[in-house]
């Protein structure tokens, strides 16, 4: 057995000391060490950095809130940091590895329960190891023909895909940080719930959304600054029908015209599901049908009759498109075709580091934002390759690198498109919502406003709640003190 | 002139000093005190407290963020507390009084630039005293046939309206909470931007949403950890049409049939945009034309033929409820009729105190709350007046009591009947979101879990930022560290 790389300032025997405790807490085969922490996967899948740089030291697995808590306060007297992990591990973002090398994943995996299911309240209580496929599952026990909202790929973490912001979904594209009841566990073990799911008096559905006072429920997506154990989702009921569409564009220039095309039919509704906008595959042949430039897809949902009026004004009013060709699809059934899961197999075994830079849904963003990587791209050498959630006022792209991880040299220039696709796209006044950890403290600095106003703010709140910085440390640009000034940031500001 | 009561702990003579600090930084014409704070409204307008309870000691009127910095470190320095004050001032949640008496009011309603449009980008940018007159009138200017989403009433503030999750407005029931960048002054003087307003690449549009990282601008809504001076609100376009309908219902026990039709309508969005049921006025003549016991309002809007596909669904839907009316008007245009507005002239110069509980959108718990509410105004010898917003999973419950704020009888009977119905809302389990002063502390109290932790997190966060305990104290019942401990909540756990 191997002995792993340490968290940066664990002393050796600090951390056995601290192994023995997790292991006393919660059993000796929930705490994985040596090569088992790098077979369970707790690292960087397609590093784009040397192989065990973002790597775990070791790795727990938690059953429930209590086992959670233990795990801070065990982390918290011995000084070791943590890293939390959901099932899903997007590996375009560096999959389960920890942001801090050495840091101990905590894996959620095993808190997979459905606490609660709320149908006509359009709600289920969802712990984070529960996937979609789990949510469905229960909800087909239960006899209910309730899906989550927005869906998401069967494999990925529910909970985590609310807090992490995905793009895509069914509407709420400016709406995923506001989710209902969450329970929390901070750094020094305590436990709150956010909105109703704070309510002590009893009564039969806690976790409706809303409390009063600020909404503190928000500042712990993306888990730099606590441990979401349970959070309120959103269901919706199966639609009464749902028709499926697919149209392609001819040229690379109809993504303007396409997306302000789009823009007023989401605003006003009549297209009530976010659509993607695909760019073709380099490797895909021309003359496949359906081919074209660029790939709408999405489907509407509800009644017969209105969907029959809605189509009929989305189609007139993408027809003026020349060459735009439809290929609509019959009635469907089913859950949706997830977005943004379709590319790993363009290059088998390859690597990917994906970004997603958010922008208002107009056309000249959408093709500023596409000129913009797909130039840097060719200038790396490579394809572009990208997709653009269509919301009502928000355009998610999804900009993919393929890249080898065997490769050194590809890993450098992959890295180097990277870092000046975040420059370029920070110059041009976009913001980067989601990051690699060998990309979040460029990103994190881009937000630069007033010395890094909001990074000093995120990190006073970080030193309130983590006083001894075990939880995520690094994680968004977020350094707690005893990390900051020592060289961990790999780009910009601090620590 | 009478000597105003100064906040508890403050020396007048140091009162005195901050006085003369800020008229220096203000000028002398921006600093109000004696009889020119009552006669300006800085006090509940209609007091369900003796009169002089809910009271400012003096009020400040920053015409900037550099001013409103200003404010902040004067306050500081002689430990002077503050209460931020936003145009609207909804008299059903005390107007313009501050929580803690004797703080000094801060109207930010000078700062009232609209200081960015981006229409196809569908956001605006506004400082605090923006009135959503105000936005349509500068929207106007730029000839741009577009209007705030949701729409509020036109005297008040749409950053007010967004951060203080009033109900109503169009679809975003659960989103208010998720707004787009912001601009927080925090007690100390630092600013800090969120969202992408935080890059500093330049570019044309900085105020779309999302930033990277934990989101940490809902937390400075309702107005208790920070001064929020700009925020992106959505704005959408003037749909092709809109039609609105009116339904009545004639018997009480309609309500929760018609919420259980209603909800699923929401949810596939065949209603796009929240409808309000509200109550029959008691003091209506029973057999004006539309009358009933129930009176559903709302509006499509879009696409005529597709509005037709979607009437003739809903209209069929609710068509099931026995002794149901349509009273469908034409097509309508122009600012819908905002929400929760038109009972005040129901008793002529009367108080008023209002209470928003939050439930699931089902008609079960739209009878429980009603029925509620009903028996407790009943047996504290009042009517029952109130309205529903009905949103797809969120049903926000706006119940008004009124009274004589001369008769010190009634206004105990008031008092007593909300504070009742608080504790019966907790206790079937549901959320209340909104309070007037009077309340705050008891409504806070009810999110009780673990010892109350939401309510000691919201403490630290307080305490790390505001460590002088000087901005909006007691606001949602989170009291500063200086202040608990000290008598001054009304209710429940703390101070």
């Amino acid at each position: 057995m191997r002995a792993r790389p340490l968290p940066p300032g664990v002393d050796g025997r600090e951390f056995t000391r601290a192994l023995a405790a997790f292991r006393a807490a919660l059993g000796e085969r929930w705490v994985l060490t040596g090569d088992a922490v790098g077979l369970a996967g707790y690292a960087d899948p397609q590093p784009v950095l040397d192989a065990g740089h973002f790597t775990a030291s070791a790795a727990l697995l938690p059953a429930s809130v209590e086992d959670v808590r233990a795990v801070m306060r065990i982390a918290g007297s011995h000084g070791v940091p943590l890293s939390p992990v959901l099932p899903g591990r997007d590996p375009g973002y560096g999959g389960a590895a920890p942001r801090l090398p050495g840091a101990v994943a905590v894996d959620l995996g095993r808190m997979n329960r459905v606490t609660e299911v709320d149908a006509a309240g359009g709600y289920a209580v969802v712990e984070p190891g529960v996937t979609f496929h789990d949510l469905d599952a229960r909800l087909g026990e239960l006899g209910l023909k309730y899906r989550a909202d927005p869906a998401g790929p069967r494999w990925g973490s529910v909970l985590g895909e609310a807090l992490e912001r995905s793009a895509g979904g069914a509407g709420y594209e400016d709406a995923a940080a506001a989710p209902y009841g969450m329970e929390i566990v901070l750094a020094d073990g305590d436990v709150v719930r956010t909105g109703t799911a704070a309510l002590t008096g009893g009564g039969p559905r806690p976790w409706a959304p809303y409390g009063c006072g600020p909404a503190l429920g928000p500042m712990f997506a993306r888990s730099a600054l606590g441990v979401v154990t349970k959070l309120g989702v959103r269901l919706r009921p199966e639609p009464p029908a749902r028709r499926a569409y697919a149209v392609t564009f001819a040229r690379e220039e109809d993504l303007g015209p396409l997306v302000d095309i789009l823009r007023p039919l989401l605003m006003d509704r009549t297209l009530g599901d976010t659509p993607t906008v695909r760019g073709a595959s380099p490797t895909a042949p021309a003359e496949e049908p359906g081919t074209g430039r660029w790939h709408l897809y999405g489907a509407l949902t509800g009644a017969p009759s209105v969907m029959d009026a809605q189509w009929s004004v989305i189609h007139d009013a993408l027809a003026a498109v020349p060459g735009v060709r439809f290929h609509r699809a019959g009635e469907r059934t089913g859950p949706e075709r997830p977005f943004a899961d379709e590319t790993d197999d363009w290059v088998p075994d390859g690597g990917r580091l994906d970004l997603t830079p958010v922008s208002p849904a107009t056309g000249a963003d959408a093709l500023a934002q596409y000129t913009l990587a797909r130039d840097l791209a060719h200038a790396h050498g490579k394809d572009y390759l990208g997709a653009f959630a269509v919301g009502a006022r928000a355009l998610h792209h999804r900009f993919v690198a393929l890249f080898d991880p065997l490769d050194p040299g590809d890993r450098a220039r992959t890295l180097a498109l990277c870092e000046a696709l975040v420059r370029a796209t920070a110059a041009a006044g976009y913001g980067i919502q989601r990051a690699h950890p060998a990309l979040m403290d460029q990103v994190a600095a881009t937000y630069g406003f007033n010395d890094h106003a909001v990074l000093r703010l995120g990190e006073r709140i970080k030193d309130a709640l983590d006083a001894e910085g075990i939880l995520a440390p690094g994680k968004h640009g977020i350094w707690p003190r005893r990390y900051r000034g020592l060289g961990l940031s790999t780009k910009g500001v601090g620590p």
